[in-house]
């Protein structure tokens, strides 16, 4: 229930998140598990990707390179 | 090409990854970008998705549940 608006912009799918979970070797995965992964790294994709698109906005690119990706979630883990 | 190995076991699928980075205002997305990004945050998933496995078995169920997965992402947070 609580879940419903945050789903409406959610972008990654259910499925591939629970394969992720039984492949921890999980025997059962209730599906709120599955949908709380996706939340959790939804959050974490928009943190490096907002991060990215500054890094590409920096070298006067208007691409978000491979790059990109890889500075910024340096960047982010070493915040932490 | 290097990229092919590393693609045959992973779940994410692309589109959604290209969308999350679009979100973040950019306004062009190499098909790279999109793929690091998915190999990061499934490195990530697979290392909250472990943790929340130990988790679940210490408290003696079967099923990883959602608790399990905030639990293990805490957990994870407070390591770095």
């Amino acid at each position: 229930m609580k879940n419903d608006k945050k789903n409406d912009d959610r972008v990654i799918p259910i499925a591939p998140l629970d394969r992720l979970i039984r492949k921890a070797n999980a025997e059962r995965v209730s599906e709120s598990a599955a949908k709380e992964l996706g939340i959790i790294l939804e959050d974490l994709g928009k943190e490096i990707a907002n991060r990215a698109n500054d890094l590409a906005k920096h070298a006067n690119r208007t691409t978000v390179k491979d790059s990109d990706i890889r500075l910024a979630y340096k960047q982010w883990s070493e915040r932490m």
